[in-house]
């Protein structure tokens, strides 16, 4: 009577819906909103910087050959010329026993071959003359940054998935890009299950919830770089369903589901899948929490149909949906990023899946630590909120001591793993 | 002729500015824009959760006792009366040898005191009744999430100055904060000075280059959770300048100017700030790069002179600005979070000022590890891409040393620091 499921491990899951990654389409944004996007194209030097040879410090340009001699009782007394400022170009050549007066970012003036810092040089006037003094020797090159020494015309400076942190910004700006080439944002729909939903802005009744699962998803879906779309609750009439389903289907590039995955009876997700004709990937997997989850696939669209269960949805999302997300932005680290740390409290609990636990990672004199946040029954939401990584706990017999080495997946970090997934999980047999 | 500075300590110039902190106001915005700001009023738990003693699992809910002499030999048998969704109550009291189907988050019917998982019941039919027989006994309380043991009604689940992640939504949707109170965005202000600037849409001129910093910074005051209003470069004209920066207080919060701080003869900041009547709190601190900063304050508002040097410019924002930003939100860990890493190449350069090295922090077998970005001359641009830590290096007469033990400033970290300057910059003398 009741469908007999095989479970999977995780890492065979990611990769199954792996396989229905995708890329998304150009777009053009200015360049003051491409922060926190993704470049959809490499970005290519169009000049050297600097541009030219320059000061990097206000001074006194000087031919480097006349401070030979100088020193504390012999300083050498040079000529003011001119002055150049940052943004314009000294058209002479200077001679002996010359200096210009330079700012900071203003090219070198022919002749010239080090720069003197302003305080290391004693100004004087003379006759309505200025001269400036110094009391050292300055080699060739001193102060001065060369032409390309920052980087070079046409070397590739950023590659196409980049994510664009300010650093990116000022690159993207120092080589004309008022326009940012960036990968187009895909939409993910949210559908919510549960005849015990009410939405946030209802009041409490016997036997109801509020739906938390669908807000909290839109949120990781925006920190994964992409839209949320909510199409609000399914309703108890199958039919209907399957009518909101197909339709979203069309709006949007994913779509996820929370609840209404399990082996239960009110449980007609799965009837949906098959009256859209949608391909199940698989559904159960080798883990806790979410062992539910469920994922399947009409044409190129896939539906995650996640669990109702706040810890397994998270866990859910951030395994199967940010990686497909990720890539669509041609990351090539789309998965959460895994690192090894040390356990920080006991977790007796054997389990035969792979746990996965909610954890504060913190640093003990540079050592990453990881201690499950708070209470961990799978229903808790308030350690959703301290969490910041993942400790991965293999299926096993046995449970795990303070001070193990185990591995952690981050969740607020913005580099990630390549594919996180080997030698971290045995497989369920 | 030239004004002699007197450098102060890093930690005594961010206290300087930490003295013009302040507060921002409150606003209300829809749930689904809370995620990535900042919670402006303690929120508590408006009821227990769960609000009820329900299944956290599909099954059958019974009563224990019934149960005692249940096992693989002698399974026991009940007579299922009734199913109940989630969503719903069920009236009747459960009586000896009766279960109740009932699916995950239904509340527990009256009598029972244990829910047997779905997987361990054998169901059948006989003459149109249900029934489930079990092999085994349940103890009081099996799989019951009780009413409260998440949260308790009443209790602070997140405080004034949180961070709205994922997780914290999913809180807010529970207690039904459908509107949520938040710290509104301070606007900052971005003055780029220099005749040598070019906007990014601007082609290449001898002598010039384009401005980046303006554009990096708007992406770093975006990053630390306030807008950016650009106001362009400043005139040649001192008296424009003057009525610029006096327009621009009147529309900001705080004020910040690149460029234009050095002790050159072109850079009229100092005179702008004399003209407007404004306080400089200091005008050079012991650090490279950004040791010209200058931060001044006219009434209520501060004017931050960061220099025109992209890293001094980055560096200076994030030690000055951030923690300024982030002290608007009631955030009580500021400024950017500190922590021990080993250093994971030679810094053999000594400098008597504290230096702030742009690094790439990653961890080896969990242990933090910096390495300084790339090229680092005080004007290259392109290490800021990579560059996720600042490593701090105490000004001195020796240089460092890999596998020494260093600090470092982690950028694109949410946690920050209370005050991360004890014992970590010697004073310069």
């Amino acid at each position: 009577m009741l469908e007999k499921r095989k479970p999977i491990p995780v890492g065979e899951a990611v990769q199954r819906v792996m396989e229905y990654a995708f890329q998304e389409k150009k777009e053009l944004v200015p360049l003051l909103q491409a922060h926190g996007r993704f470049l959809a194209e490499d970005v290519a030097a169009d000049a050297d910087v600097p541009a030219f040879d320059r000061s990097p410090y206000d001074g006194f340009a000087i031919r480097s050959v006349d401070s030979n001699d100088a020193s504390s009782e012999n300083p050498v007394t040079f000529k003011v010329v001119g002055e150049i400022g940052a943004g314009f170009v000294f058209e002479d050549t200077v001679g002996q026993l010359e200096a210009v007066r330079i700012m900071t970012g203003a090219p070198i003036p022919k002749g010239c071959d080090a720069v003197v810092m302003l305080e290391l040089a004693h100004t004087f006037e003379e006759n309505n003359e200025m001269y400036m003094s110094i009391k050292r020797t300055f080699e060739a090159g001193t102060n001065i940054s060369y032409k390309g020494e920052d980087v070079q015309k046409g070397a590739i400076l950023l590659e196409k998935g980049q994510y664009i942190n300010p650093g990116a910004v000022a690159l993207l700006a120092t080589f004309g890009y008022d326009q940012v080439p960036v990968f187009r944002k895909p939409i993910i729909g949210v559908i919510a299950t549960g005849s015990e939903l009410l939405e946030p802005g209802e009041s409490l009744q016997p036997g109801k919830i509020r739906n938390s699962n669908a807000y909290m998803m839109m949120a990781q879906i925006e920190r994964a770089g992409a839209t949320a779309k909510y199409f609000g609750k399914f309703s108890d009439d199958l039919n209907v369903c399957i009518d909101v389903v197909k339709n979203a289907l069309e709006e949007v590039d994913l779509l996820i589901t929370t609840g209404g995955v399990s082996v239960g009876d009110y449980d007609y997700l799965p009837a949906i899948y098959e009256a859209i004709e949608a391909n199940v990937l698989f559904n159960k997997v080798a883990m806790r929490p979410g062992s539910v989850t469920t994922v399947a696939a009409r044409g190129e669209k896939v539906l995650f149909g996640l669990s109702g269960n706040p810890s397994a949805c998270f866990v859910g999302f951030e395994l199967f949906v940010r990686p497909i997300i990720r890539t669509a932005f041609s990351n090539k680290q789309p998965h959460l990023r895994r690192e090894s740390a040390v356990l920080g409290a006991d977790f007796t609990k054997a389990n035969p899946f792979t746990r996965f636990v909610r954890a504060t990672v913190s640093y003990d004199n540079g050592q990453l630590v990881a201690v499950p946040s708070g209470f961990d029954k799978s229903s808790a939401v308030s350690s959703l909120v301290e969490a910041n990584a993942l400790i991965v706990l293999p299926g096993g017999s046995r449970g795990y001591e303070k001070g193990m080495q185990i591995d952690v997946l981050l969740l607020e970090d913005l580099q990630g793993s390549e594919w996180p997934w080997n030698n971290i999980v045995k497989s369920y047999k």
